[in-house]
């Protein structure tokens, strides 16, 4: 017997039934204010989830549709915007913004290096630009960047800083207003364990300004268009909404707020750390700066003789438990195991558990049950 | 005691079952081969539908979002196109049109107009243009434009035509390859039944040959990033897609070729049927030209005395089903019933009811169950 594919990979993520049972629920229809309260309920708690009290617009496409959003609507052909690269996301930002017509300075890093906010800043001492793109979290790295520090250093410039948080908001500390964050792009299907299909970017002020006078061309995600719908006595959707995800959406945002943002901080924490002492007591390495931050994904170096591909297809094919491979300059050398979202103490068992099955079958020496017992130490020794 | 409002309106549609157990069912994770297969099936099933052999590409978006990426990836800043205007909906792809810089021929009609061939000739005469923009079912005024001989202009005139088929694809006849259709964008919510937040697209050689030089820009919507994905072995998305409407769109296509397109078909022509006799027999007249062939959306002109929003409101207040009222120039003056979708005789029959106690509550003289009846004989003559 077969139970379904458990996805450990950074997202899309498990998702609870709650959220199924909605997007499983009649629609609501789009126009009237059944679907306001709706819309209303959902941007109000990401506002909260983002610490932010910008404008929140909802939009039916991926996190790159998103991504597309705030370059469409803050720039026009041949801005200068800064972008650090530093995995596979980076370069999508810069490739996206470039498919605009963007000036792109790159501030190129070794895929799993964390920018660096002194780099940011010579990059704008050198070249004014318009706009920071970055990430919190580079997905294909595991690598949380320092949002707040590079904060500091746009704000000092008067530069707007763009972050990607698809999958950092709500598995990594956030503070959007706090640290000067103009315009954050997330999605559905990430922490907050919703399906994907939704993306949100939250815009600052300082970003409508910008957004006035830019003119790249925009129709369906342009903000103004979202915007004047929103602010009708029943907020509305310019366009048909994805209405089945938006009832998802809702589902999963009261069951982050019934857990509590703080405790899902810490559920993310704990899990990481589990899963890293875990690998770490197989004798693997972890890839990537700064992994006591990386409470989203774990990256881990493949062992000497095996290829992290390999080991991903053979821990899908035996075990049914979806990793992700590495990218880029990592492809074959990294695997990541994704761990944001809903996820608890036993699925990190699980996960460590078909690893140590896997990497024996490979030929790697392996401690039956000592990745299992390292996960088990942190989590009876966990407050 | 309050049953879930009945959406009569055209579109999003009502749901069937098994379209919400599929959305809500465990994600397929969208990397590997059980996605490929899910991505296969669904657009093979459209090419069917569609009859056509060119290529379908299929967006987590509104259908709005597909009728963007017909203009960015076919149209460069300043080239011309030709869009007919007969409703809200011609504006759209002319905004849309406008909004990526080309320079925007409209043929103007009053709405209600069908779009005649010969206007479209004398267009393309006195301006030649790279493409024609129109729709297929002019979902703001139920009528359904003449596809097959625009197609013949565009055709001997050497233009691209792109018809948006949202409301129109499954619910009246269209023979995408014979009437030689370049682009056809469709969504999920309509006649397949489907929950709204996916559009697709059809694309013939001629319009991928185009689309190589078309200058504006688009990253979400690049036809040819979607393209490279889905000609791997295992057809994949550049970006996550929405897994669960994919999912629902599935479960969808697979009842709409249980029933049979051509039962589908004979289905909203009798629905249709009914639903026009039905309101004939108190006495009000139809909206728009060629109402026979209006199988997707019933428009009514609202009596003399009676406000055509106030009627869909109240509708809604007091039934719990909810019509559509009229758009732009015809607000007020019209309502719609929509009917393409997931609809029965019986949902008819409800519909005229509550149209009867409405109209009766708001003054104006009607026969109870004079439309029951019309639509009745309908039903009973059907062969």
């Amino acid at each position: 017997m077969d139970k379904p594919e458990i996805i450990m990979a950074p997202g899309p993520t498990p998702v609870p039934p709650e959220v199924f049972l909605a997007q499983g629920s009649p629609l609501v229809y789009h126009r009237g204010p059944g679907y306001g309260d709706l819309l209303r309920e959902v941007t109000e708690s990401l506002q909260r989830a983002a610490h932010t009290s910008n404008d929140i617009l909802i939009f039916a496409s991926s996190g790159t549709g998103g991504l597309e959003s705030a370059v469409a609507n803050l720039l026009s052909p041949g801005d200068r915007v800064v972008v650090p690269v530093a995995g596979f996301f980076g370069e999508r930002f810069a490739k996206i913004a470039r498919a605009f017509g963007a000036d792109v300075r790159t501030i190129d890093y070794e895929w799993g290096s964390a920018v660096r906010a002194e780099d940011v800043g010579r990059a704008l001492d050198g070249a004014p630009a318009k706009a920071v793109l970055m990430q919190q979290s580079e997905t294909s790295t595991g690598v949380i960047h320092d949002v707040e520090a590079v904060g500091r250093v746009t704000r000092d410039a008067g530069v707007l800083l763009v972050v990607d948080v698809v999958s950092s908001l709500g598995a990594v500390p956030y503070d959007g207003d706090a640290w000067g964050v103009d315009v954050a792009i997330g999605g559905s299907q990430k922490a907050f364990s919703a399906t994907p299909g939704l993306s949100f970017v939250s815009i600052s002020p300082a970003a409508w300004e910008v957004s006035r006078s830019a003119t790249n061309p925009r129709f369906y995600f342009d903000w103004a268009a979202y915007k004047k719908s929103y602010d009708q006595p029943s907020p509305e959707n310019p366009f048909t909404p994805a209405i089945s995800l938006m009832l998802g959406m809702r589902a999963a945002l009261r069951r982050y707020f019934d857990e509590g943002p703080e405790n899902v901080l810490r559920r993310h924490q704990l899990l990481s750390h589990a899963t890293k002492e875990g690998v770490r007591a197989l004798g693997l390495d972890l890839s990537g700066e700064h992994p006591e931050r990386a409470w989203a994904v774990t990256a881990v170096r493949a062992p000497e003789g095996i290829d992290g591909d390999e080991l991903v297809a053979k821990v899908r094919a035996d075990h049914s438990i979806i990793l992700a491979p590495g990218q880029g300059p990592l492809k074959g050398k990294v695997f990541r195991i994704g761990h944001l979202g809903y996820y608890d103490r036993f699925d990190i068992i699980r996960c460590l558990a078909a690893l140590e099955l896997t990497l024996d079958a490979m030929g790697y020496p392996v401690k039956r049950g000592a990745a299992v017992a390292a996960a088990e130490t942190v989590f009876a020794e966990a407050p």
